[in-house]
């Protein structure tokens, strides 16, 4: 321990014995609070203070987005996916969300001893094949190989680095009451693929994850509507979450329309069954966009024709108020209010 | 799995029951062996294939140096620092190493459930600290937790941007015979102080680990002597690996006088002791300096006057056979053979 940090770290041990638990890691509120209370203030600068889905920086007067994630999803191979195409496909998403063109990446394998070398090869095979797909180099890498049960098989760190797209301006501060909300397909199909890979459920209609790099439908948009005003992609947390972020960053109201949110009957039937609700389950190959009401058309369009699309349908709107809170009007007339995801609903989804 | 891969990985896995090994992760021989059969083929690229500790890229003009690693050390609190102030000076020398200067870092981090709020505090502290040092910012940030025992705490993965300094030209390719390499300062520190804290060992003397970023002094050298060849930290697998690294990548022999190496006599007592070779401990704030013998006396004199310098030497010379090996003058003016790291000294050493 540093000896700068001996002293500040002794007294904090003295009257803080609280521990990290599951749900700091779920991307809901917890996971908020964390970063709020430990990442934010120790590493305060503009770019990070933004929490987007990817930091945009600037070198030698070249716009950058840069964005980092750890993958550590169970199990490691599942319908539609695995970790290596999941760990492609997220962080190529995560800079296409910022605005930009996702162009190089960088790997990090901690290994557990004994994994399977033929299971390594597949993973990277994913990586490979995604990376392909979204037309993006993985140029840098590290593997670090630990005990026996001192990791759960494999987890995976990317990194990436895009070229933010000119004219674009995606920001939460672009967020204004009336625009519409856009959902880019159906939801849940992610977890609900995962969970029945974990728990080794056979599912009545065979369900995979949603798993795919966004980039390409990404700049399509941008190019055919740059006036668009937030993209982000629901992953952990699902799309109430991932809205009462932007709710609040923004400083609007946001009102669903649950008739319109696109849920696969066999998602739906999954989590009737176990009690998941489908607005907070992961998604890996979906996104929201906010856009002026004019625009909606062109989106959907855009959206439909392509293969990552299909399903986009316009799910709610902007509100001016109540801020920072999320509604869904309901079947029956109601309206319910959707708070950011509290618990854990399911840990190691991504 | 996806089906593309599912084809492949079956036929592999019904040929390949080979698994992974700790020192698949010790940087040395077996961690070669496998980037090179399994990274390297599925990600085939130019900025990769170099193999250096960071990769070159250029964004719109703009060159950038782009690396990345994961930090597993144990214990995470050591004499001279900790898991945070490694995973931010690791990844800022793996960018001084390319000649750039870093500006940037992604941090994410895989924790176990039921760790303490404080300890993590310690770690971002000390991570504040190193950037603070270091000049960098920390902009992106990913955090996930994992249910008790699927890691060992805490893992972190840092992911690094920085601009390439105009003018130097550092590459293996730049490696001639008869240039000098010149040794930052005394070697194994880094090994020797986070066994200790592993093992719970008092040492007679203190020893701390020398991790420090050391951005601060490759800016002064390269902007004095562009003309440096090649930089190079001695981490995982330490001199002798990171040397045989170099000889091979370069295609020269190379000479070391051992007389010439910096070893403290307390690191040498514990080597002697137990069996360690200094030259393959990992160091986490020393540099090797690949130049012409014309400017040793200049690099001298930069390395001595700083903090992290004071104990650099010119401990061996580049030859032009026997092409990639690494040979060691010993005492008695014998000269032994120093092979890559093959098994594993220390394993999460960083």
């Amino acid at each position: 321990m540093c000896s700068l940090v001996q002293i500040r770290c002794g007294e904090v041990a003295a009257i803080n014995k609280e521990r990290i638990l599951l749900a700091h890691g779920n991307g809901g509120k917890l996971s908020h609070d964390l970063v709020a209370a430990v990442m934010v203030p120790a590493f305060a600068n503009e770019a990070l203070n933004e929490l987007h889905d990817g930091a945009k920086v600037t070198v030698q007067g070249t716009k950058l987005a840069f964005t980092t994630d750890s993958y550590v999803v169970k199990p490691l191979f599942f319908a539609g996916g695995d970790i290596g195409k999941l760990a492609v496909c997220g962080t190529v998403n995560d800079l296409a969300m910022t605005g930009a063109i996702p162009l190089y990446l960088s790997a990090g394998f901690i290994i557990e001893e004994g994994f399977l070398l033929s299971d390594l090869r597949c993973i990277v095979e994913s990586m490979r094949l995604a990376a392909e797909e979204a037309g993006v180099a993985i140029v840098a890498g590290d593997t670090k190989v630990v005990e026996k049960g001192a990791v759960d098989g494999i987890y995976i760190n990317t990194a990436g680095i895009g070229a933010i797209i000119e004219g674009s301006a995606i920001s939460p501060l672009s967020v204004r009451p009336e625009q519409d909300i856009i959902l880019s397909g159906c939801i849940g199909d992610h977890a609900v693929a995962v969970m029945a890979g974990r728990h080794g459920l056979t599912l009545p209609q065979a369900i995979s994850s949603d798993c795919a790099p966004l980039n390409g439908l990404v700049k399509e948009l941008l190019t055919a509507v740059p006036q668009i005003a937030v993209l982000r992609d629901p992953t952990r947390g699902g799309v109430a979450t991932t809205l009462n972020e932007i709710a609040l960053q923004a400083k609007v109201g946001i009102m669903l329309d649950e008739a319109a949110i696109p849920v696969r009957p066999a998602v739906t039937a999954v989590c009737d069954l176990l009690g998941y609700d489908p607005l907070y389950l992961a998604n890996e190959g979906k996104m929201l966009i906010f856009a002026d009401g004019a625009y909606s058309a062109e989106i959907l369009s855009i959206l439909q024709a392509h293969k990552y699309g299909k399903e986009a349908a316009v799910i709610g709107r902007v509100q001016s108020v109540p801020v920072g809170q999320v509604g869904l009007r309901t079947g029956i007339g109601g309206v319910r209010l959707l708070d950011r995801l509290v618990g854990d609903q399911l840990p190691r989804i991504c």
